[in-house]
C-alpha cells in the first residue's frame, strides 16, 4: 500500500508511493483542503491543472451539510462532487473541538451542537467511521480529541488515554465493517491512526506505542500548531516522525507555511494538508520562492509584473500584480480565485522541487536554499 | 465597419459583422459585462469558451477604480485586463443616474459624488470620450441621461435636448481627437449614439432624427427597461429599431431575460448587454431552454442531473443540481462560478440559435418555438 522509494542521504527526507482505490500517491505530497466537497473557489480541473494528487475532505462539515442521505444517493464523495482522484478526509474531531458547540465529552464519544443551526449531534468513533465509509473516502481518520496549546499534563494524559480507546475502537468497527461484504473490501479504504500529547515527548512516545499495536494504514501527527511557538511544532513534530515505523506513511495535520513544510519534509514528513494557500490566497496573500506579497496593498497598483515571473499557472501566465489589487480592491470574486490558484499551484511545485531534491540527495542544500531565499523576502 | 449580411424574410431580425481593432463580431452578439474589468467570477478563458466575441466595460467604474493611471499605465483596458477580443464601453451616463449621489446636472455636464468614497467628479460628454479614448475600447457611447419610467413629457423633452447636445460635443470631440494623429486614428475606436425619448414615440422620433444628423457609427436605444411595464419595453425598442438605418448596428442597452433577447432580435435588433446571467446566476437562478431553476431551493436537494442535460458548458458536463444547491448552501464561491458559466454560455448559445435561424429564412418559427418551451417551464 505504501512503497518506501528513497531515502535523502543527508536528511530524513523520504521519497514514497501511496497505493489507494482512485489512484497512486507520490510523497511528500500537499493535500489542498477541500473541506465541504470543494477546494475554496477553485473547480476539480483547476486543482488538478495545479498538479495535486489527492485532496482532503471533511466529514464534520459534510455530515452536516448536504448530509449522507444526498452524498449516498450521488454515490459518495467521489462523484458528488465530481472528482476522481484520492480524497482523504478529516474524522471531525478537530472541528468538533473547534468549531462546534456545547461539547460534551464521554468515553463513549463526543456530543456537540452544529455551529451552523444550534441541532444536536452524537458522533462516536464508530460513527466517524461510519461516516467516512459512506464518503467512501480513500484514507480515513479516526475520530480523536485535538488538545490545544498549552495543556496541563494531566489533562493530555486523560485524553490520550480517550484518543487511544477511540482509536481501538474505530480499527475494531473498520474491521468489522470490511468482514461485512465483498463491496466493502473492494472500496479497500485505509484507515489512518492520529498521533496527540501536545507536546510532552514521553505521552507522544506512549501514543506511538499503543497505535502501532493497534496497526493503522498510516500515522498521522496531531495536535501540532495548535498555539505552542513556531520551534516547538518541528521539535514535537520532528520527534513524533522519528519514533514512527519507516514503512507506513507519515502525515503532519494542518500545517502549514511554505517553510514549515519544507523543514517537516527534512523531518520524514510525508504528508500534508493546509488551508494557508486558499485562506490566505482570498485574503490577498500570494505565495513565491522569495517570500510572500500582499496584493492589496498599495506598492501593487501600478505594477505590471505578474505574481511570480517564473510560474506557470494560468494568474501569473496572464494578470499583473496590478490588475489582481484591482480586483481586491474592488471585491471581485475574480481575485480570490487567482491568488487561490496561484498559491496551490505555488505549494503542489515546492513539493515537486522538495521530491526532485530528495532523488538527487540534496534536499538538506535545497531546503537552505529554499529558506534563505524565502526568508529573506523583500525581492518583489 | 458594418456589414448587414442577411435579413430573415418574414420577420425584422438580421444577421451582420461588425468590424473593430479588436477582430469583427458577428450580430446578433451578446455582450457579458464586466463592468469593473472582469465578468464576474470568470476568468477570460471561460468568457471565450463560452463564446462570447465581445464584452462590455464600464467608463464609470474603471474612471473611479483602478483609475486611468493605472489603466493608461498598462497600456489600455484590454491589457489591464489581459482581454484580446473587443470591448464596447459604456459611458458612464447610467451609473451617474443610478448609482452616484448628489448629482447637479448642467448643459456642460454631470457633476456627481462617487458611490465609493463621496469624492466629486464632473464628466462632460467631452470627458466620457476621453476616458474611453483612454480605456482603448472598441466602441464608445456618448454621454447621455438615461431617464426612469415614468417621466413628465416637459422633462423628457428637456433631458433630451441635454442629450442630443451631448451627443453633438460628443462627436465633435471624437473627430477632432482623430484628427489629433496617426496613432489616435489607428485606434480605429468606434463611437455609438444613443436614443433616448422614454416611452413618447414622438419624442425617440425626434431623437433619432438629430442623431442621424450627426452621424454615428451605431445607434443604442436607451432608457428602456427601466421601470415601464414589459410590452412598453418592446413596443419602444421595436419602434425606435425601425426608424434606425439598416446599414448601422443597432444596440438595445441593458436587457434582457433570455425571451427578451429573442423577442428583440425579431424587432432587428443587433447589439446586447445584460448583467442578468451573472447577476442572477450569482442568486442561483439558472437559464435552461425550458424555462429557469432556483437552484437553492430544496427540490434539486437530491437531484443528480446537471442543470441543462443537452448543455456543454463545464458545469453541466460535471456537476449536479445536487451539488451546485449544496454549494449556493453552504456559500462556496465555485457555486456562484458555476451557474455563471452556465448562463453566460446559454446566452451566446441562445444567440447562436438565432442566428442559424435567421439565416434559414425561419427566426419566426424559431422565436415561437423558443417562446412556448421556455415559458411553459417546469419541465426541471
Amino acid at each position: 500500500m505504501f512503497r518506501l522509494i528513497h531515502k535523502d542521504r543527508k536528511s530524513k527526507a523520504r521519497l514514497g508511493k501511496l497505493k489507494t482505490a482512485h489512484g497512486e500517491v507520490n510523497t511528500p505530497v500537499f493535500m489542498p483542503v477541500g473541506t465541504q466537497g470543494t477546494v475554496k473557489t477553485l473547480t476539480n480541473a483547476e486543482v488538478i491543472e495545479c498538479g495535486a494528487e489527492i485532496i482532503l475532505g471533511n466529514a464534520y462539515h459534510l455530515y452536516l451539510r448536504p448530509g449522507l442521505d444526498v452524498i449516498k444517493k450521488a454515490g459518495g464523495l467521489h462523484k458528488f462532487m465530481g472528482w476522481g482522484r484520492p480524497i482523504l478526509t478529516d474524522s471531525g474531531g478537530y472541528q468538533i473541538f473547534s468549531l462546534a458547540k456545547l461539547r460534551k465529552l464521554s468515553d463513549e464519544g463526543a456530543e456537540f451542537s452544529s455551529h451552523i443551526d444550534g441541532s444536536r449531534h452524537f458522533i462516536t468513533p464508530e460513527k466517524a467511521i461510519e461516516i467516512q465509509q459512506v464518503l467512501g473516502s480513500d484514507i480515513m481518520m479516526t475520530l480523536d480529541e485535538c488538545v490545544h496549546y498549552p495543556a496541563a499534563r494531566d489533562y493530555v494524559e486523560q485524553s490520550l488515554a480517550l484518543t487511544t480507546g477511540w482509536a481501538e475502537r474505530s480499527k475494531k468497527y473498520f474491521l468489522e465493517y470490511r468482514e461485512q461484504s465483498t463491496e466493502n473490501r473492494e472500496k479497500k479504504q485505509l484507515l489512518f491512526g492520529i498521533v496527540q500529547g501536545s507536546t510532552y515527548t514521553d505521552l507522544r512516545k506512549k501514543a506511538v506505542r499503543d497505535l502501532l499495536k493497534i496497526e493503522f494504514d498510516g500515522y498521522a501527527i496531531g495536535g501540532v500548531s495548535v498555539g505552542e511557538p513556531e520551534n516547538l511544532i518541528h521539535e514535537v513534530s520532528a520527534y513524533t516522525a522519528s519514533l514512527l515505523p519507516e514503512d507506513k506513511p507519515r502525515y503532519l495535520m494542518g500545517l502549514g507555511t511554505p517553510p514549515d513544510i519544507v523543514e517537516a519534509i527534512g523531518n520524514g514528513i510525508d504528508m500534508f494538508d493546509c488551508v494557508v494557500p486558499t485562506r490566505n490566497g482570498r485574503n490577498g496573500q500570494a505565495f513565491t520562492p522569495q517570500g510572500d506579497l500582499q496584493l492589496r496593498n498599495a506598492e501593487y497598483k501600478e505594477d505590471t509584473r505578474p505574481i511570480d515571473e517564473k510560474c506557470s499557472c494560468y494568474a501569473c501566465k496572464n494578470h499583473s500584480r496590478a490588475y489582481i489589487r484591482h480586483l481586491f480592491n474592488t471585491e471581485e470574486l475574480l481575485g480570490l480565485r487567482l491568488v487561490s490558484l496561484h498559491n496551490v499551484h505555488f505549494y503542489v511545485k515546492i513539493i515537486e522541487l522538495c521530491r526532485k531534491a530528495i532523488r538527487e540527495n540534496r534536499f538538506s542544500e535545497f531546503k537552505d536554499e529554499f529558506l534563505k531565499i524565502y526568508n529573506k523576502g523583500g525581492l518583489n
